[in-house]
């Protein structure tokens, strides 16, 4: 049971608010081994509506479940360089298997591009064989040093989307349209707004070729890279020998992408969304988008207002509405409201006897504003209304709050560091491409190139000159301190 | 791509009928580390279908689900003093972590008690936290010696209940309700025929106060086991003190259960109802429950013919039939059929020219029979038929079958003998409770004891004597070779 300590405010102790918030609305816990978390069944259904809508949507562009081994030789690993010195440090290794020390150590994935490459140079063997559309829901292992429930914990949750085509315009589409897929989801869904583009050199997956990621600007005016879609080249192809014999009757290797989102994502939802009584889920991933608190003095009336509140549910739920009922004994009303508000339930319906009387209910809604009698025959259709428009509410909010917490073009040097080591937030500027700038800058504002901007994100006047060195611009970046 | 060569029949070698059907219907494929298989798209597809049916079920009963972490300190283990035994040999273990010997190793999860009671501690004070009903889908690893796709692997997928009650008498009806889900599961999706009932205290989960088993027999005349539900009694409560609050202020061991189904299904399932040109797949688990062939000799029979084609999936898509149209060019229908067949798609719809011209297509089931040419407009009307009646017609055939490989109440030892020597298949005889005589007869003829079956599939007539020893017999027993 969560105790009734209110959260620290988010205005006082950001991440102190964040953690709070997650251990009250009991979405998730520290486990027993550290940096590894145990997801709650708060947290865990907000997650199943996520893989829900993003299941659906990679099936829809063609994609295909399947499910690739948690243990890969360590060996796959090193074929390819990059991928090798990018996720060595981080590694969990198995060395005893059924009692007896393996012969080869085994590394528990912490991404599957090289065992799934592996099996791809098994199936591949024609032009008929592509292009391949597969994607896989598991769980990975990273060592993290700091860890934080949902934003960088030693296992997570995610999916992990892995083609192969037969040249490399195909993969470079796959790779944007995946990515848009990630945006039309965190817009769409998480009412999240991001940036998308690319990412430098010195940000991109180890062993590809191009890395796209989606960008989005928590309340602590962090942001927190929220997804990410590589354009791996032929490198893995060439590690894993994964070749197709072409029309033309010659073998060439295949163009593969991977892109993923994890349970990051809730972590990203909290910190958009969330406020000082807790979290604010948006209604399209909300596990119960209205939650029914039937209110009762004696037997009597709790017989009328839970026949009542029965009546209403079923009426919701022919209409696809995802309702609770909230009847627990014992528990008074206003602890059940401040309980669902902590949990972010959007909707919330109050049913007390004169309700019944009236055959109405009563509306709250949990971004605030009156509360609003609704007669029960009129719900489904208020409902129905009120559940997009919170979404767009929301989205427009965080949209709205980022773009206030957005800097375009400071006119100097000076303005940049200032905004970074002030407000923070992101910060549009002109970049000479010039890797040792880029760690210059990482090094003297804590900030990094989070990416170079989809010309839809571009400041209209591009520009020039590079913001620290004063050289000609080669590109416009977005920095921001980062998660 | 499969190769074209026959599959091995399964009255020529069973083990090798159904290595090859797993290998030709893409449902599985070996993976790199000894006993780690890959689940290809067509196997996954399948464990999807599993996966949705099994949750609505847990969900209607009450279960939430949770995610609780991979790794578990190897202390965890030792806790309870059966399970370390039983699970100890087994353990795969984790010894580094981010390139540093650990303080204490890790092992990966062959199941979740110990690091969900020790959650469970945590979380539960008061009866009124009670009852805990979760559930988590994911992934075990148990070290394997001798491996087989689907049954034995050395990671394989699962789901794993895990509940916490006030008192026995409730631990136990959940328990048994969870049997029932997976009966009702199994019969009713898998149109397999199991017998349920309690294991003998040798096959009980280690850990466990009394486990049930589902089980099933196979096309060879073995028997699987397809499913558990343990009542864990307090063993678990007192190793990690999971205690509550009584309604009385007194303090209390809660009383837990746990229950599991995993990939080992989809091996039942090619088991039960397989024949020698592949998968059969009842049609309410079929990733596409109707193939559309559409056949063409040239551009303008191939529009008409797509167009047809496309206007009866559409039919059937909106009627909640899963429906695919096979439009690979360079690839003759017959081919079509024969792989569609072998991956086990129960119905399947030629439309050619004359098919178009008349508004029909012809319908082929996979269970046999003559092809019929049915109208489009009642295509829909048909299948809603078709497909429970295919359902119904699988299951009843796999009871025949099992009946027909049954033996109740043998005359002699002898006769009990040269059955499990001979055919095979499930023997129900008496037993006189005696584990060494259990023992005994597992030695002498590889046969075990699958469980003590439930009320309804005991003889009508009970055995009174002990069938290997004469003594008096204390219950009756159903033995078998099993996997």
């Amino acid at each position: 049971m969560a105790d009734d300590k209110a959260l620290t405010t988010r205005a006082a102790d950001f991440s102190a608010w964040y953690n709070e918030l997650i251990l009250k609305a009991e979405l998730a816990d520290y486990g027993p081994v550290k940096g590894c978390m145990v997801i709650r069944p708060n947290g865990y259904a907000i997650w199943e509506e996520m893989q829900k809508a993003l299941d659906r949507m990679f099936k829809q562009t063609g994609h295909q479940n399947a499910y690739f081994p948690l243990f890969i030789p360590q060996s796959f690993l090193q074929k390819e360089a990059q991928h090798v010195e990018g996720f060595a440090p981080e590694l969990a290794i198995v060395t005893h298997g059924g009692g007896k020390l393996l012969d080869e150590p085994l590394v528990v994935r912490p991404t599957s591009e090289t065992i799934i490459y592996h099996m791809y140079a098994k199936w591949i063997q024609s032009y008929r064989d592509l292009p391949v559309l597969m994607n896989q829901w598991a769980n990975v292992v990273r060592w993290e040093m700091r860890t934080r429930m949902f934003l960088r914990t030693t296992e997570f949750l995610w999916q992990e989307g892995h083609t192969a085509h037969a040249t490399e315009a195909e993969a470079e589409d796959e790779t944007r349209k995946m990515l848009g897929v990630y945006r039309e989801f965190m817009e769409g869904w998480m009412a999240m707004p991001i940036i998308t583009g690319r990412k430098t050199d010195s940000e991109r997956f180890a062993g590809a070729l191009r890395t796209y990621s989606c960008e989005a600007l928590m309340q602590d005016n962090k942001a927190l890279q929220a997804g990410t879609s590589h354009n791996l080249g032929q490198n893995f192809a060439k590690a894993f020998d994964v070749t197709f014999q072409t029309t033309e009757g010659g073998l060439a290797h295949v163009w593969n992408t991977s892109w993923g989102v994890s349970t990051r994502l809730i972590g990203a939802l909290i910190m958009t969304h969330g406020d000082d009584t807790g979290l604010v889920c948006p209604p399209k991933l909300a596990q119960w988008q209205v939650v029914v608190v039937p209110i009762w003095k004696n037997d009597t009336e709790k017989t009328a207002v839970m026949e009542a509140a029965e009546a209403i549910k079923q009426r919701l739920w022919d209409a696809d509405i995802r309702v609770f009922i909230d009847a627990r004994d014992g528990m008074k009303p206003g602890a059940k409201y401040f309980e669902w508000e902590t949990r972010g339930a959007p909707f919330r319906l109050e049913v007390g006897p004169r309700d019944v009387a009236n055959g109405a209910a009563m509306l709250a809604r949990r971004t605030g504003g009156p509360k609003e009698l609704v007669p029960v025959e009129e719900l489904v259709a208020k409902l129905k209304e009120a559940i997009p428009a919170m979404q767009t509410q929301l989205l427009e909010a965080a949209k709205a709050r980022r773009e206030a917490n957005s800097l375009r073009s400071p006119k100097s040097k000076q303005e940049f560091i200032d905004f970074l080591n002030g407000p923070g937030g992101f910060v549009y500027a002109g970049w000479c491409g010039d890797p040792a700038v880029e760690a210059e800058i990482k090094e003297q504002t804590k900030a990094t190139i989070r990416c170079l901007p989809d010309p839809e994100f571009q400041t209209p006047e591009q520009p020039t000159t590079c913001i620290w060195t004063g050289r000609p611009a080669t590109v416009e970046a977005v920095w921001a301190k980062a998660y």
